[in-house]
Parts: structure tokens; sequence; C-alpha cells
């Protein structure tokens, strides 16, 4: 089984499926159990030998999920079925072992970050093919002249490859701080019925540091069961992720409207296939990037909200968390996959942008004239000129340029070659190249995939 | 294959996880496919036979789930290779009459309506048995004494009875406007690639109210593909359901604290079992009631920020709605059920409510001797004078009536048995009985499960 | 002070900035103190004289907002100081009967419902406006044949006029629905200290009625201090608003880019100015409704979260649903404000419109063809006969009609004539007439503005 | 003006509502202006004199606020016509310098940041505050047993010092983030009109560093107009603070209960009073900051919901932010204020602590005896025997002890003086002292508040 069936193609990937899946999540608790036997043995509270029995029977395989599902409703937790299960699966002798000085939630959140670390292993993968991809675009289109737009409104030239360096930072810091998360702040759990350890006398916490040992995970300085903030850290940090990949999907769908044209998703066999439109190819990858995108906040808000746990074990914010993680997990994912897919193949029409540009004549540059009258004519008096004129531009049809020239407050004091200059679009694109050069230098610095 | 498996009986029933599984998806798509098919025989527009051949293949058990999933991502909805899986299930003559003049949202909105109509039920029926234990709760603790408790402070007296009316108000007019979401709001949608119902010439609006008429949905005004303000106000009704279920669920939570004790949830084999504590009974039905509730602000939020679709379809906020719909469907129906199973066996402890209550002497009564002092002192002086007398109570640890008594302030203007009176808890609950008859009377005007 | 000052006029009107103004929570919060002492005169429970002085005294103007506000902090609740400055401001002898058997939940919640229902008489004067703008859209463009787009991409065709009535429909429906609410939720809340109403001994019943008669509220079974049902009520129906007037002002945004320029937002003085691109005229309207609606849902969740209260008065819950509802009115009021002006002015361009359709010749009526060969190729050959032909036509740049022309699988069964025919956006518009009518008839019958 | 008025008192700290007022934006956008100046004088672009004199005139007290609130709507921000104000204020020969190259998102985005910079500042005070009344607590508390509780149950002694330490940790944790991001994540944001710099010529990137510098924010790689990483960071950081924070109040609300009573909150004069009940002195500090807590998710929520920016400039996205922040900087405010005057003033009751958990004798240790008996019976038999006496004990009213002693299975193994030592909770405080010890230690090193 993996994560959720009909829908998963669409909202995530399958590695992330898997890694989130209800065999996954099994699995996890397991592995606890067994590294928790492991550890002790290591420390010499239980027998060798009950370690690797009870190692060797946390197999999710051996165990019944729907079984373990049906019990874990009396309990309020899938654990305490499963310890039951798991002291009957090892031999009579090892069963005292298991579980030994734990509670349910030691086992549960310790699995929690295990399925997160094994989850954020694609997704940052993915991450990085993004951010490579962002880095291929910012620089094969350092010189790609396109509309920059503001409030949906062409404003001023700009470059395809600005946009992607743009994006590029952003995919770049909010992996970053994924990264950090992961490795710093993913720690086991680990502290008895209320958080003393006190069932393990003096080895409470070096079977807690152990334990973290074993899972490849931090070693926490206390027990953190009512103390989320290594949740929320990772709620926060993949809500970060998935509104930057929302924001390339966003771009990338306005940018292959039917109108603007400027860029196509990859094509595929039966890809953005329509039942009722045969013609068409839709952006699905972005569209369902931006779908997975806007599930995030949601989630993220459940777990903050989820927080205040109670005491020393939450009635309710706590169990509020496996599925909303789980899902933050999997649209993440889902997001990562589709924008990396789109990105790999954009199709990037350069053409078409400068086509698009021409469309609204010089009306773009007219910020240059002004720069250039505002000199003799002072700036306010030279806006408003610039402004009269792009008024009398836009209702006549004519271009800027002429109207300009017929101006007598501007042909006074700027020549047709003047004018011609302050209307190049492709001159206008101020500091973008050496702002790309900035990204890319930043990107290559952080190291890329390596760095993962 | 029932919802999402593992955790599934912790955050919903049986019934709802059933209608909501993705089975259950399948046989909805499978269903509007069908009844669109036979309204449109009814009307002449496909042959009788074709319809009679595309109902008999609407059967979920004849679909390859997997194979439908893997399928979906190219096309960015499961609509697409469904509508060629049934094409190519019925006999080849009925093939061009699969999926006449639709397009793939008008299968999945109509299919969302299914579900939700399907999971409805048991939700409604949980909410009566939840409605009907808070009327008997009422009744039988009309007099039942306890403290009420402003900001987890006793404050003044109450009864078990107005608390359990304040619950069934709540959940009479919480349920009440998602059953009329349901007989009102749920339609079907219908409108072709673009809302115009092309394809079918002058057909349109009748396939469209046929359609309804067979899916037992309402007819719409329009098709709805981009008007959500269907999907908002059922989110809107399932949010407020959980929002009240969960206040049910606190006040048990607190109220069941070892230090009040005075309800219990229900127990059963195994039931609240703790895997490190042998002696504790956990609050289990609410805990995960609480969980549930917590969990439904959040899809709402995200339902209502995807309602702004663009143009004639949404490029990702559709497609958003729908894992977010099914889940708020399914922890509506965990926090139905999980409530209904705390009260329909709530322990009452009568005596510990009245205990609690003489445990604070007579410092939550003071109200009414400053109203008795109120008349020959004035108000502002008699609130000055019981202040004092408290904060004398609480320091000496005497009871508030001696406190009084020695007051020259007092005992020239109330004698013993004036403050005795004053003092008595049970006289002292105000129209607490008067208030739970218009509760039960407007429960029972209301009609209770036969209007559901 | 008009609500939150510097940016107020982008977020919100002028009427609800004013109806949800500290001064207008302060004079409710007075109106509620005043209205209590009317009842309980008109009961015969305290001197006419008194409530007579007590109403008079109840004007803001007489209050220092300020110490109110500071006075505040160490009550947790401005009611407490407000209370005693009252008294302060009335005859001594009418001093007693302030606030006589009220809790400050009481006084506050009563002044929400006084707030919200004074805040919505404008924000439904807008939607009105709102619906007929939309109804006007849709009968002027009935015959304005657009370019239907799903997922951003050009699809079939559709009218003008029918993307309004979906608005329209939306709006109505939104509209009715906080009518309603305003008509029937918005209550009273009146129980005393912890919700018995004790210190009114047999009268409290009474004078809950009699407050919320003198209020124009509704009467209220129960005192709903710790059921939030009705704020969830009016928060959901306030969410739903702002979703659908975020859909018509995210429409009017994709429809007034510089690319397709089907739409313009009407213009003023200064309206939609840039700092720095002289020529622009942004849809500064449309841009401020999104922005309003993006923050509905989030504040929406708050209050849906916030109905755990708990016992009889909650611990932060219901503290944190004064500034939330507060902005959640606010922002409603600004979505329907700016929806309501861009409307109003909204300038159409039925040629662009055309143009924009014809760009992509005939691929969008491709379906139609498909139809018509369906007949005679039975519909998956038809369908694979006319992707071929799309593939061809956006290869070659050639018009689609001569691509199939020239396939004999077509031009066998099909004459010019019929291509022609099936390529006409005009006639391809199905029902959306016949589906306008419906729109506008329903509106009307609904009423309009008499209605609200 | 200071932020909101009537409720700032309960929602936010003085420090904290002055920082985010409209003067505090108005201030901090014209403090943008000047830097701006300065910078480009000091790179020799516009003449030092001019710098000078626009310095001079970026004093909000020369500004209408009203006005210029008035004049905002026109142009959907702020900025513009503060620029022409300014332009107007200053000499005619530094008019044409002002806001040279810049856009009004520049100027709004930086002075975001230098609001944020601003609030923070007390901010991170506050929270250094708590931290230390944490660690104050956890030390003198370190011997302090208490019953440790697990969904709101007692469960198995711990210390109040442990709890404390507990917070510590979290409160630490969350702040270093904070504080991380303050200083390394708040840039300045500098672009022009479309993020390329084009007016400024060569100067683009210098001017933009030098900015930076002048504001005392970090230098941006890009700008970062439409990649809003930087304010999701801001948001989930300060989400993340009020969430511990929300715990903190959690636990106070009910170690606080009249029936609990272990800890009381400080007082002082009219503090928690309550309009009805003359005796109450509610737990305000407590109940405020739930209340702030509870509101940060849904306004983190929007806030990541806004990150998807279209193209060179949102169209609402970026304006929803401005609000929003500001809500969210002044509840974190409002939050740390409370629970630092709570924590500061906290009064615990060691002797009711000790008492509540005599009241369950020896039930919570039973886990103890249970591991005695594990060793002779094998755990699954100990258990069911020791649940077998819970449950006796419980139903009878004895002392667990005693029932155990009468039971053959256990007297037969274990002495009376072994099951008084296991039953001892002083003596089964597990580590909690040396788990105190490593919150302490690590709080000591991070530094505390030099450390700000």
């Amino acid at each position: 089984m993996t994560g959720r069936g009909l829908l998963d193609p669409l909202f995530t990937t399958r590695a992330v499926a898997e890694a989130v899946s209800d065999r996954a999540w099994l699995q996890a608790m397991l592995d606890v159990e067994a590294a928790l036997a492991t550890a002790q043995a290591r420390l010499g509270i239980i027998p060798p030998a009950a370690a690797e029995a009870i190692t060797e029977a946390c197999d999710a395989d051996r165990f019944d999920l729907d079984a373990l599902a049906r019990a874990s409703a009396a309990a309020g937790v899938p654990v305490v079925p499963l310890v039951r299960a798991l002291e009957r699966a090892v031999p009579e002798a090892a069963a005292s072992y298991v579980h030994k000085g734990a509670t349910s939630q030691d086992i549960l959140d310790s699995a929690a970050m295990l399925v997160a670390a094994r989850a954020l292993a694609p997704i940052l993968d993915d991450l990085d093919r993004v951010a490579s991809a962002c880095a291929r675009l910012a620089a094969d289109h350092r010189d790609t002249v396109m509309a920059g737009r503001t409030l949906l409104q062409q404003a001023v030239p700009t470059t395809f490859g600005l946009k992607a360096a743009g994006w590029l930072v952003g995919v770049d810091d909010a992996r970053a701080r994924l990264a950090e998360v992961r490795d710093s702040r993913l720690a086991a759990q680990f502290g008895g019925a209320a958080g003393t350890l006190a069932s393990l006398d003096e080895h409470g916490v070096a079977v807690m540091e152990a334990l973290a040992d074993e899972l490849g995970l931090a070693r926490p300085p206390l027990p953190w069961h009512t103390n989320r903030v290594r949740v929320a850290e990772l709620a926060a940090a993949l809500g970060t992720v998935t509104g930057i990949l929302g924001k390339i999907a966003a771009d990338v769908l306005l940018l292959a409207q039917t109108e603007v044209a400027e860029v196509a998703e990859p094509q595929g066999p039966g890809r953005g296939a329509s039942s009722a439109m045969p013609h068409k190819r839709n952006p699905v990858g972005s569209v369902l990037a931006a779908a997975c995108a806007s599930r995030a906040p949601g989630l993220v808000a459940t777990l903050l909200a989820s927080m205040a746990h109670e005491h020393e074990r939450a009635a309710g914010a706590w169990h509020a968390e496996w599925e909303s993680l789980t899902d933050l997990l999997r649209v993440t994912g889902g997001a990562a996959g589709h924008v990396r897919e789109v990105l790999d193949g954009l199709r990037v029409d350069a053409a078409r942008m400068r086509a698009n540009l021409d469309a609204t004549a010089g009306l773009l540059l007219a910020e240059g004239v002004t720069g250039l009258l505002a000199g003799p004519l002072g700036r306010p008096a030279a806006r408003a000129v610039v402004e009269e004129a792009c008024r009398a531009a836009v209702e006549s049809g004519r271009p800027l340029r002429d109207v300009l020239l017929d101006d007598e407050r501007v042909s006074a004091r700027l020549g047709p070659d003047e004018i011609d200059a302050a209307l190049d679009p492709a001159a206008a694109t101020g500091a973008a190249g050496q702002l790309i050069e900035r990204a890319l230098a930043r990107h290559h610095r952080a190291g890329g995939p390596a760095n993962a």
C-alpha cells in the first residue's frame, strides 16, 4: 500500500508516496522498537540475544496492518496493539524486553521523524533538480528579453533569465532551510511514561542518546514529547518550500496562457489531454503543483495550532499531527516532483517573448524617457509630459516614439536617436545580467546536489 | 480499500471511511456516467440499449483502480483514463455514447456531491445520536448541581443538565445547517467543455436537470464549475459541526481530569489502555474527537482559499478540493462517531460534582451576597465589602459565611439565615431548569432523527 | 477613529471601517448596557428613572477610549473598566442598576452581534450592487462571444454574458446565506455569571428576551456564551462571500492582462497610478479585492478553531474572536466595495474578445467536428482524426478548416459548409443564452435590493 | 496612534504596538526613502545636499497620515501619495532626487523589514525574560515532585522543574530561530520597476547594497519582490514562537484550575477581576497569551498562501501581507509579554502538588511494581496482575499498596519495603534532575540575553 491510492500520482511522487505509506509508518515504528532494543543491549541493559530476536521480528511484512488498525481505536494509538503483537512475535524469553522503558509517544514521535527523514530524501533530490533547472534556464536565457509584468500588466522589460534567477534564489533558500531542519532538528524522542525516563533507572539519558544514534537522528537535549518546536520547524520549512514552488508554477501557468504562449510544458503521450477538447495540451504539471502548494498552508496552520500540548501528553493535539504531517510531506513531494518535471522540459519561446513586448510599442520604456527629461524639466514635469504622451499613444494607437517627437517639450530637448535608444528594450534590462551572475555564483557556491 | 488505512479507525467511522474511500469515489464517478447515459436515453438523445450497456458496465469492481491511478497523472484528472476504460468496457455500439456532452469536471464535481451525500448519511445519523444523548443528559441532570467554571476557575453554581442543554442547542443548530446543505445545496454539476452545454444542441439544460434527478441531487440553475459557493457552504457546515463537537470533547476532557473526576468515558475491553501505565483509563474518545475537530479549520481554510477558480476551469484550485473535502468529511465523521460513543456511555458522578463545589465553600456565591447588600449599601460599596470578605476567607481558610458574619457592615444588615440561603448552591442555579426545558422543547419540536 | 487607519481605504470601505471601529465597538457595548437597563425597567425590575439615566450616559463620546484600553489589560476584557466608568457617569441613585445581572461576556457578545449587524448593512448593500452589475453585464453581453478558458488555455467559445451569469449565481447565493445569518442567527447573548441567569431571580429569561428585542437582535433559546455555532456561521458566510468575490476579481485580473485586454477597470484621477511606470493603469480594485479575499480563509479558520470554549467561559478562545471577527468583517467589506466599483464601471471590449478567439482559428471548435464525425466513424476514431488534424494545424500554422478538408477521412463525410458551420464560434455557444435567462430570472425572483 | 487602539493592551505590548503602528510604518517608509537618497549621495549618484534635504524631510510628524490614507486607495499602495508628498516637502532642487530608481514595492518591502526588525527587538527581549524565568523555575523546582499528566490524567510522578525545563528548551529553540531570521533574513528589497534596477544604469547593484547597509538590514543577492521566502521564514518563526508560548500558557491555565491549584498567576490591583464574580482572580495573562497564540496559525497560513506572487509584482498576494504581518508581530508580542509577566511572578504551590499526587495513592507508580514483577512473572503476566490490583484499588478506595500485599502472586515475590520503595513518588522521578541540568547548561551556553 502506498499512501492514499487513487490520487497519489496526482499529488505526490512515487518515492514520497512509499515513504509516507501506512507500511512505511509501520516499519518506522518497528525500526524504533528494534533500535531501542539494540541500544539497550549495547548499554548492557538487556541481553544481546533478546535485542537480536526483537530486531529480527521488526519487519512490517510480518504484521497484519488491518488488524493493527482495528485494534488501535480502543487504545487511541497504533503503538499499543503493535507492542502486543511484537511481544507475541518474539520468543518468550525476549518478550519482556520489548518496548522497555518506552511509552507509545516515544515510538510514534521517533517514527514520525524517521518517516520525515525518509520522505525528505527524494524531496530534497527533486528540489536539487528544480534548482539546477532554474540555474540552467537563468544561464541559457541571460539575454532573452521579455516583458516584466506587474499586477499582471506589462511594465518594463526584463529577461527570462532574471525571472529564472529569482526562482533559483527562492528554491536555494527554501531548500537550504529544509535541509538544515532535516540535519539538525529531526531528533529521536524518548522520555518514558511522562518524560522522566523513570523506568530505566540511571540509564535513561544514555538510552535516549543511543537510540538517536541507532536511528541516525539527532540527539535531543530533553524528551520533547510536549515541546513541538521541532515539528513546527519541519512544517514551516515544508510550507515555505511549497510556497516558492507554487510561485514557479503560477508563473509557468501565466506564461503558458494561450494569449501569452511564451513557455509550454513538456509533452508526452496522453500528457495534458482533455476528455472533451482533443486539441488542448494542458499545463498539467503546473496545475498539479499549484494544487499541492495551495494545500500546504492549511496543513501548516493545523500543525502550528497543535503546539499547545497539555502537560506531559496532549489530549488530541498530538494525534492531530500524524496525518497532517504525512499529507504535508506528501504534497510537498508532489509540488517538487511536478515542478521538476515541468522545468526539466520547459519549452521557452524567445521569439514570442519579444513579440509580446513589441506589441505595446514603446509604452513600457516610458520611464526611461522620463529619466532623460527629468534633468531639463524636473522630474514632476517630465512625468506629466510622458504620462500625457502615453495616454495619447494608447488612445490614438500611434507609437509612443512618434507622439513624443511631435511634442515640442520633448523634441526641444531630445533627438530621435536618444528616444530610440531610450525605447530599445534590449538596452533596458538594467542589471539583469549582473543579477543572474550573482544568483548563479551563489547557487554554485552552495554546492548543489553534493550539498544535500 | 477504505480510505487511508492504518489510522482510519482513529480518525473516522467505518461507515464514513467506506463512503469516502477510493473505491467509493470510483463508483461515484461511474454512477455519474451511468446516470448521464440513462438521462440521455430517457430524453431520446441516445439509444436505450446503449444506456443499459453503459449502466451495466459502471461497476467499480470491473475497473483496475491502480491502473487508473497511474494513468491519471498524465491527464491531471482520473476521469480521462476512466472514460477510456469505460469505452473499452462497453459493447462497441455503445462506446460512442459514453460521457456524451460531458467534460471531466462534470463527472468529478457530481461525483464529489454524491460522495458527500453518501458520507453525510452516517454523519447526520451520528449527530442525531449525539443530540439525543445531550437531550437525555440534560433531562436526567436537570438538578445535578455543579460548579460553573469561567476561565477554568470555579465561578458560580450551574447544573450538569444546563451544560448538556448548551451542547444540545449547538449540535441541533450545526446539524440543522448541515442537513440543509445536504438537502438543498448538493447539486449535480454539468456544463460540458466550458459550461455552455454546447455539444448537446438544444438538449443541454434538459440533460443537466435529468442528470440531477437521476442522481438524487438538487438541480442547479447553472453549471457551477467555477462558482464554488456550494463547496464552500458544505465545508463551512462541516467545520461548524466539528467545532461544536470539539467543544463537547473539550468539556468532557476537562471534567474527566483526575483532579476533577466528575465524568468518565465509557469503558470497554482495552479501551483507553496505555502501553506504559496499566492503571490508566484514558478518555480516548474525547481525545480523538478533539484531534478530529482540530484538523477541520485548516481544511476549511484550504477549501475557502480555493474558491478563485480561474475562468471556466481552475488551474489547481479545483484539484486542491478533492482530498481536502474527503479529509474534511472523514474527520467530521470521526468527531461525530467518537462524541456519540462518549456521550452514549458517559458516566456522570453527581456526588463528585457537589463535592468539588463544596470545596470552595461559599466563595462561588459571593455575588448573591453582593446582591443582598447592594440595596442597603449601594452596589459599589457592597462589592467592596464582599471582595474584602472573599480575600479574607481565602487567606484564612475560613468559610466565607463566618467571615461575613464577623463583618459589622454585613451583620448589621443580614442575618445568618439570609446568608445561608444566599450561599446555598442548589438554590442558586437560577433559570437553569427553565433553560433546559427550552432546549428540550426546541429539540423535540425539530423532530430529532425523523427529521434527518 | 475608524478601524485601523493607514490601510483602511485599501482593505475596507468607509462605511464598514466606521461600523467596526474602536468607537463603534465602544458604542455597541454601551448600547447593550442601555438596552439591558431599558428592558429591566420595562419588566419592572429597575426604576424607569435609573434606566433613563443609564441610557443617557451610554454615549461613546463621554468615555475616554484610551483610558478604557489601558484599564482593560488587568481585567482581560474592556467591559470591566467600562462598567466602572459607566457607574461613575450616572447619578448615584442609578449606579447600582448598571450592568444588573450581567457578566462581561453578555455585554461583549451582544455588542459583537450589534457590530456585525451594523457592518453587514453596507456589506449587503454592496453585494446587492455587485449582483446588479453582474445581472446587467449578463444581459448586455448575452451574445458577446469570447474564448472559454480551462486551465488558462483557450478551450471552446462561451459568452461574456454567461461568465457574468456565473458570477451572479454565486453572489446571489453567498449573499442570501449572509442575509439569512444576519436575520436569524445574530442573537443577543445573555446568561449572567455562568449562564444560569441566577442573579435575576425569576426574571432571567424575560430579561434575555427583552434585551434581544431592545437591540433588534434575534432571541436566543439559551445563553450561547460557550456554544459558538452562531459565530462560526457568521464567519463561514463571510468567508464564502469573500470567496466568490475573489473569483470575480481573479477573472477580471486575468481578462485585463495586457496580452488579453478584454476588460479594463474604470479609471479615475490617479486611480491605478504606478510610482515608477507613468503609462500604466493598474487594475487596482481587483488587486485589492483579491488581497481582501485571500485574507479571509485564515481568519475563518481562526474563528472555527476557537469554538472549543472551555466550560462556562473560554480561557482564550473567546478573546481570540474579537479582532478576528472585526478583521473578517473589514476585509469582506473591502472585497465587496472594490468589486462593486470594478463591475459598476467595467469596460468590456467585445471586439478584442472576438479577436482573441479568432487567433486560435478553429482549434477551439474541434470538438464540434468530432461530434459530426462520431456518427459515421464512431467516437474513438473521430477523436483520433480530429486530434491529428489539430496537431497538424498547430504545427503548420494552417487553419484547422483547411487541414480537415485535406483529410479524406473527413472530406468523404463532411462538406465545407458543414465544417464552416461547425467552426463558427457564434453558433457554438450552446445553451449560454438560455442559462443567462435562468440566472437573471432567479436573480429577479429573489428580488434584488428590496430583499436585503 | 499606536496600532489598533482599544484592544492593543490585551493583544500586544506597548513596545510592539508602537513598533507596528501606522506611524511606525509611515516612519519606516520615510526611513527607506532617506536611506535611498543617502546611499545614492554616497555613491555620487545624487548631490549630497539633495540627500540631506530629503533626509531632513523624512519625519513622519511632517506628514498627514489621514490624507495619505485617503490618497492610497486610488494607487492601491500608500507609497505613491507618500512620494508625491515628499517631493512637495523638499526644496524644489531636491524633488527630482526623491525615490530615484525605486518602485513602490522597494519602499514598502524594505519598510516591512524595518518594522519587523524594530518589533522583534522587544519581542526577543521578552523571550529572553521568558527563558530566564523558565530557567529559574527549573532550577528552583528541581526536586518539587508533582503528578505527570498524560491525556489530562495523572500518570506517573515528575517534577515541576522538569516541566519548566521542557518549556525552556522550547523557548530557547524557537527564540534562536527567530533571532537567526532577524539577523540573516531581514534584507533590504530593491529592484526598481520590475526588478532589473534598470533606471540606475550601472549603479543598480551598488545602490541595492548601500541601501541595505544604511538600513542595517542584510544585503540581498537579488531583489526579492516576488520571491517571498524571507517573509515566509519570518512568519514561520513567529508562528513557532507563539506556539511554544501557547503551550506554556495552556499548562499554567490547567495547573491554575480551582481543583488543581498548583500554580497561580501574579496578582496586582484589579488584575484578573471579574465584573460579576468579586471573589475570582482569573489567570488573565495566560488567557490572553493563549488567545494571542491561537490567532497566529491563521495569519501564518495567510502569509504562506500569499507566496505565489505573479510575475514581477503580485496582484493581491503582496497586499495581503501587510496587515497580516503586522498582526502576527503584534500577537507574538502579546503572547511573549503576557507569558513573561505570568512566569516572572508565578506562584508555585509545592505542597499542593504533593497533595494532588498523594490523592491517587500509589496508582501512578503501578508501572514500577510491574517492573519488579516482570522479572519473576514475565512482563505480560506482571502487567495483568498489576492492572487487576489497580482496578480493585480504584473500586474499593483502598491504597494500592494494601491491595498488592493481599495478592499472593505479589506477596510471594515482593516484601512491603520493596513495594513502599516502588510507590514512593520522590524516588520515581527518574532522570528529571539530570535532564534539568542539561536544559540549564544548554541555555547558559547559548548565552541568554547577551546573545540577543
